[in-house]
């Protein structure tokens, strides 16, 4: 490549840089997005932090869990999609998310000076939840999150860290809740009134049968997704996301992106040149853009 | 006990709270510790933080780290007190500490509003570590804190929180290491130029073998343990508390106080009456007060 | 008493200390009630700022005043039962508060490290007045309190000083007057929407007829206190203490305590133990709780 | 006069009023110097302040003491210039200087919006004095101060406040002692480093023996004042200012100057305009301007 | 003129300094005023500043404008007094104003420590303008205010710097236009909320026709400007300012003054002294004061 | 370009973000450079205060001068290449700066939200200098700067703006200078203790006589320029810039580039990217690196 073509993608980013800088993005980071390509999205997030985003990352784990559990004798039981959650279960999901996962991203954002403080969602109530309710019955301490406490995480970006969140919650009584990451990373960008939320995941974006099978949808709104979720469009492991991308919406995110983290870095793509990646999501008032 | 009775006790309290108020309290509180009396140590430490005092947790756990590596099938293996701790090993010590204590810890301070926080000595560099050599050969990850990151803890006390610090340690290339517990709090009360350091242990002091078995020594200065750990008298587990109280008074802290965590409120009666209990430990050169 | 107890007495205290954090208390500390229990006052107030609470102190006089009065030749006069008060009594009135008992309350507190600082309500119309128009006539320089300066008072709290203020009042031609001092205290209270209002006095609470004679009404309303004054069951010099009660609960404050200077302790195990003393008075929207 | 005449004058001032700006000047209005001309200094102090410097008031009250203890029964006793006082004379000292000069200055300043707040030296420990040992016997309460408390008065300045200081010492036991009023000012200067010390004082300033009788000096330094008292052409109630005037320059205070309050606007002259008034003292090292 | 004359002067003073201290003021220093009294001028603003105002300066320079473009060999032209301005006339009105008139007035107020510091309305989008259309045809770029960045302005004056202003506007798309110099006064001062608004100019206030020729009009409110200029009575060069008044009085300035430069310290007296000078205009409201 | 080549390119940015970020580059924009690629040069700075650098702009404007002063019928006239400036050119010289140059620069950069403002050295005494001696006679309002007011300039860059300042001098009585740009930049780099001082040019760095020609100097010690100019190998228009790299390095900037303007994004590329262009001078210690 010629200087001037590099100089060209630096300049490229300056306009995206100029429009994003002081807001806060909210990235979820799937456990089973952790791949190959682990490293550029650890990168992607320092470079949003050194040109002035405000980054929060929240992760998940579900298979390291699972291995752990099965590691110890345990038998992982779902309910659509959920973990059915006893108190020895609980604390197994703790020490994994809170023990193993978060870690291990701190470890790497601080490899490259990123400046990563670690925080479960038990920390400082920041995740407060209520036990969720499911009509197939019991499910154990899963947790629905009913209040943020974002001065912790304001904190934390105040002096210029970026908070890696173990999607723990916990109740006014101290009991500590599996909460769903993608859900947790959709009420955290609510409460902070982000700019943006990213799903960064094991597929595309947001799929959709069309003529010649699934399609990646570009962009949509929070209406249409709504349809395509009663239309059946929507399905399985891909509910709770949008899920997330909706409260994130209500709450107060402004846009939320769905994209693949085996996407050679996707996420600075994305944010910083003119070619968008994935699914954009936006609030339905404004699909008309 | 009458009105009159309760007035007396708070207002005995009064001169020792005038005293410390602004000060920074390390305490250890150590795995074997916690026992019957948990609720006490963490009412008695929300006390201190009440009053004006800031404290700091630093805590162990060994016996739940082999525990849960003997159902993970691993065999723990020490060498002079010290873990050996290959890679496989570091991972379940992280696990357990950042996991499974550390959140514990945490949760029972935020059930009395305790304002905590959890932090791994990895976050955002807390405690910086070198590899431990050994004479008796290589031990695997076991650090010696070469620099304590005083800054995170520090704004987290002036935000009324309490830190609350699992010591896994980390070097410069993001490697994760087992810290013994005592010498990591010791470390942190040295940087942080402590009033005192707590250690929180399961026996009522620094004993020494004297005419009738062995007795609890209630004041003893640096130079006299120096001489005691040489002539032999103190000895075995005693020897990384008492190394951590050098430790911590070299490096500046005031005072380190060795207490009985089983017996009742031990922290708060020390700190607020005019008895007190368990081993105060002073510089050399305030040995003569 | 065993350690065991003591702590128990201590570990009471904690939710109410938690509680109060930050909040402020008016206490009005009567002339009359100057006694023997003198020091035990002191130190209460000092207690209450040691654990986070703001205290403002505004102190009475009229005894010293009579007595001085008497000394240089003057003969106290009253009409139901405030002072008739011309220029030359005036001189007095000012001289006794701001010059002998002001600077004596503030020295005690600062003989225990209290960290006080006396105000006269003149201070840069800390208390400012209107000529207080009685029935009986014109009884000279009393004043009504129509605004209070809360900036000095709010400036002196967060520096961790505790404001000693006497009751003279000032108009905005610079004239001074006498003011009541409940009734200052209640001003006072009022505009800082205190948590508290103490009023330290000579009598064990709210007295009512009773059917054994007059006895202390432990709990009770604004709205009751208006009827029990229109049916006379509270009256005479009471009547200006129930009164400063409804001033600071109408202006702002939460709760009102009357109290007996001469109870050992008696602030202190009011605001910190289970068992209340003295008198409760709730604002009326507050009574069924 | 003229336009032109007037704005002459406003423009004259205005180096002055640049080379002033944000210093301290520290005031000592004698008791004997508040004639007829009262009004006056109080309007030439507040355009100190309003023009950007930082007065502070130190003011004395001999003279009404000696009324008040007359009026009380007490026989006023001297010893060298310092009044003899026990406890009960102190408690009148204190009286009238805290509750009926103190008031009065503070009064008048406000009338004129000038932001005045009262202070006794006894406040915040802020003059901390030992007891003065008197070759001719025990004089009682007379204090001489071994320290300034001076960031309660920097507080105050900062919040655009002048400062009006009663001269009432205390002890590390809270005892309150007699302070000379010249004394205290100095001190208070000193350790201020104030740019200018004033005593406004009866006489219109240092008076040395000359050929034809006494002659006000108009410039000495430090060490010629020295001199002259040694030769005994200082004398008197002279002797207490000198020294102070010495204190002051000693401690850190740049200039002081000795000035008749009976002079019309004596202050605001030497401050503001190109001819000085009184007798200005430097320290020794800079009498060869 | 004696002491005491002196001294009244500066007493007189006192009234408006307190009154005035922290309200902004804004000056028009017109080119044609800039004669004899310049320096007067300067320092009438610099005292200004030393009693606590908050000025601003906005300066002229129509004459030094065309004179240059005549040297450069341009030849003015003008409709209804508006300069007709080409690109080539604007680089040469920047250069003068930026780059003569504006330096030449920062030199003058830094030489007696004044503190200024020199913009251009086109400095962080100071002035944004909208093109000026005219009935007469395209007069090109010259500017109306429809935008003023007060943040940069009271940045410069919380550091208690003077800025002084050169009315160069510019608009979003980063034009620079020629911009009024009253009318740029005018919208500085409502965007600021002044107090004052002060144009310095060469006439001596708004001229009215009278019985014996014009006369200058002491006090008129802004209802009664717009009848005379309706009426005729005000036409010609004072049109631009009196709009400047009305334009200054609608955006929440308190009062204009016109006044003019070539009395000696006309400013001066006209703020510091009982007797007015020059016009005051009043908004419509305040007329019956 | 591929979307995987446009990311490494972000990616290689990125330890040189880190690197640089909250440092100070002093970039000298030479009027020679401001040709083709003037709008690259003005993007490349913003690039650097979006990603966290602290840029200060220096300019030239020597042939814009020369142009004018040519069309006022001035004649150019130079000794060893510094301009003889009596007090009409200097009047021009002014004029062109900060009315047109300046002007002109930052304008570009605020229509690209660069948030730039203007500054004359005159401003605030920003560049306060001493008249410039020349063995060969006087050449009139030359100037050599003996003091940077450094704080004017960082009120504005902790306000993320970008100063940029027009190379005009003034000493003590307010006469102003013209300043060589090359040198006041390196006085500005070294005053602020720069990162990096760049003197974009119309070369493509230092040349030093070589076997084939004269060759570009792509690293170079302030050691070995003195000996390259001593040896006569640097010589005529080049010695005023390595002039000023010497200054900024004896005066404490750590780094000095000599890039061409006319490359395009040179800045950019220099910074950002692996491959250096221009010449680096460092300071004589370092270069043994």
């Amino acid at each position: 490549m010629s200087e001037e073509e590099k100089a060209a993608v630096l300049i490229e980013a300056l306009p995206y840089i100029q429009r994003f800088a002081g807001k806060i993005f909210v990235i979820k980071y799937g456990g089973s997005a952790m791949g190959e390509r682990f490293t550029d999205v650890i990168l992607d997030i320092i470079w949003l932090k050194q040109v002035g985003i405000r980054p929060v990352v929240v992760h998940g784990g579900g298979k390291e869990i699972t291995a752990m559990l099965e590691r110890l004798g345990h038998r992982a039981q779902f309910v659509e999609g959920l973990r059915v959650t006893d108190e020895a279960v609980m604390e197994v999901v703790e020490m994994v998310l809170s023990g193993a996962v978060n870690p291990r991203l701190v470890a790497a954002f601080n490899q490259h000076d990123g400046g990563a403080v670690g925080l479960s969602g038990a920390d400082g109530m920041l995740l407060e939840v209520a036990k969720k309710h499911h009509p197939a019955g019991d499910i154990g301490y899963v947790g629905e999150v009913v209040h943020v406490n974002t001065a912790l995480i304001e904190g934390l970006l105040d002096r210029h860290l970026i908070p890696v969140i173990a999607p723990v919650g916990v109740d006014r009584e101290g009991r500590r809740y599996n909460v769903n990451a993608d859900e947790a990373a959709g009420a955290v960008a609510g409460a902070l009134g982000a700019e943006k939320l990213f799903l960064i995941t094991d597929v595309p974006g947001i799929l959709r049968r069309g003529p010649k099978g699934s399609e990646v949808v570009s962009k949509i709104t929070a209406e249409e997704i709504r349809q395509l979720v009663e239309g059946g469009e929507i399905y399985g492991g891909m509910i709770p996301k949008v899920k997330a991308c909706l409260t994130a919406l209500e709450a107060g995110a402004k846009h939320v992106h769905i994209i693949n983290g085996e996407d050679p870095h996707a996420l600075l793509l994305e944010v910083f040149t003119d070619r968008g990646i994935g699914t954009m999501v936006l609030p339905a008032e404004e699909g008309s853009e």
